[in-house]
């Protein structure tokens, strides 16, 4: 085989651990992979680690310990308050409220740029958390949830409101949606195991429900809740029905007559 | 600014068009980023693409033309007979069979590396087919979709069961769903453009009704369905209910006190 080269190496690794965010590779593993010294491969990390930075890719981290080696994580970008408030100018459009004074945007969360960006964010502030999976409730959210769970490198759980014959035994609990009414949150028995930890993520909120059931079904499963993320949460919203939520956007009343007034979140930076 | 070395380049590079799946980078673009002249950039392209190829990363392509420049395709690695034959035997296990004859296949769909691998798969096939969108129906085949819209650099479009308010005017159509009833799927006015080419990606096909209402819902877009995907298709389908659709695997007919029979399609070599 031919030598493998420096800038080849470097490519194939960035290439490698970008696909699977969050994930350690050791060193070993590209050493075999290049047929390269440990030395060699450990420069080859740093080099990475500075490239990444200087370009604002995200993060490269070294990882050290029995279960050491590199990982790559594709949040913290310099520009991710300038990427929500370009979401928020979209949102801000006057064609977009509905009819009932509902704000359109399902767009927003179909586009895989924005879904990515949306979601390196959320798992940018949810790494230290170490949730062993996301936990999101049918429909809308699943798309950056889905996204989440790649960028933390960890499974996705999907409640839906029907228990599915085919999905073997459920457990259901009662919950108020948005609308105001009552309504069923179901989730298979197999889906969760007990004592993991679980990162909520959802698109929208404005009183509350869907988390606080999504919460409640948890304590079912005995799963520990450590995070919730969601993308819009409307600006009113009574903060003590549900602590320590992370919108990244807010959403004011919307108004007669008026554009929607939709910001970033105060912790983007 | 200090000088930005070729193997920086050829990093930063690759984790930008890995990052963006199918998007075309012309080479103006990093020119610019890199401060560097377009030979060199010609060469550092070529130098990635042979790396690319050598390491089985998927594929990097130089598009000629006034649109053009390169992108990379997630798709096609050697290994994506022995990834599917993978999920086949996890899916073969006894333990899945629930009560009903059901096979429990969550799980599958909710880890990140293997919705990837899968959304590479449906994404690789259908490159060719230039389609501007893809078309899911909620719930379980979402983050497949999802994954899939990203792998093409397109936008996912999920059709629901029934119309919320807060989604605008709306298409219903029925249609005959896997057990047999009669069900509503609904896609907001907004979502979909007259004139433009759909790609159907689905978790699961029995009778091929939920395929089919998604095919009769794109005419009442007037939208061409350019091809269908799914997931797990059951073997001894009738073919005549629905034409062209690639499944990954195919499971047979479930018997008792055997385990499942699952198997990966003809086409993935």
């Amino acid at each position: 085989m031919e030598k493998i080269k420096r800038n080849e190496r470097m490519a194939a690794m960035m290439q490698i651990l970008t696909t699977s965010p969050n994930r350690i590779f050791t060193l070993s593993h590209f050493c075999e992979m290049f047929d390269a010294a440990k030395s060699t491969v450990s420069e080859d990390v740093s080099l990475l680690e500075k490239t990444v930075e200087r370009f604002g890719l995200g993060r490269l981290e070294t990882v050290t310990g029995a279960a050491g080696g590199v990982r790559y994580r594709p949040s913290g970008g310099a520009g991710q308050r300038d990427f929500i408030e370009g979401i928020c100018r979209k949102l801000s459009d006057p064609e977009r409220i509905l009819p009932g004074g509902f704000l359109y945007y399902s767009d927003i969360l179909s586009d895989p740029e924005l879904i990515c960006g949306m979601a390196g964010l959320i798992a940018g502030s949810s790494y230290s958390l170490l949730p062993d999976f996301v936990l999101t409730m049918e429909t809308k959210g699943i798309p950056v949830a889905t996204m989440t769970a790649r960028a933390l490198g960890k499974p996705l759980v999907i409640a839906r409101h029907a228990i599915k014959v085919y999905e073997g035994s459920a457990v259901n609990i009662p919950y108020v949606s948005a609308s105001g009414g009552i309504e069923t949150m179901s989730l298979p028995r197999r889906a969760v195991e007990r004592g993991k930890k679980a990162l909520i993520v959802d698109d929208f909120m404005r009183g509350g429900g869907t988390v606080n059931g999504m919460k409640a079904l948890m304590r079912e499963f005995e799963v520990d809740v450590v995070g919730v993320s969601v993308v819009l949460a409307v600006e009113e919203v009574d903060r003590r029905l549900v602590e320590n939520v992370r919108p990244l956007m807010l959403l004011g009343l919307l108004q007669d007559g008026e554009p929607p007034r939709v910001r970033p979140a105060d912790w983007i930076r």
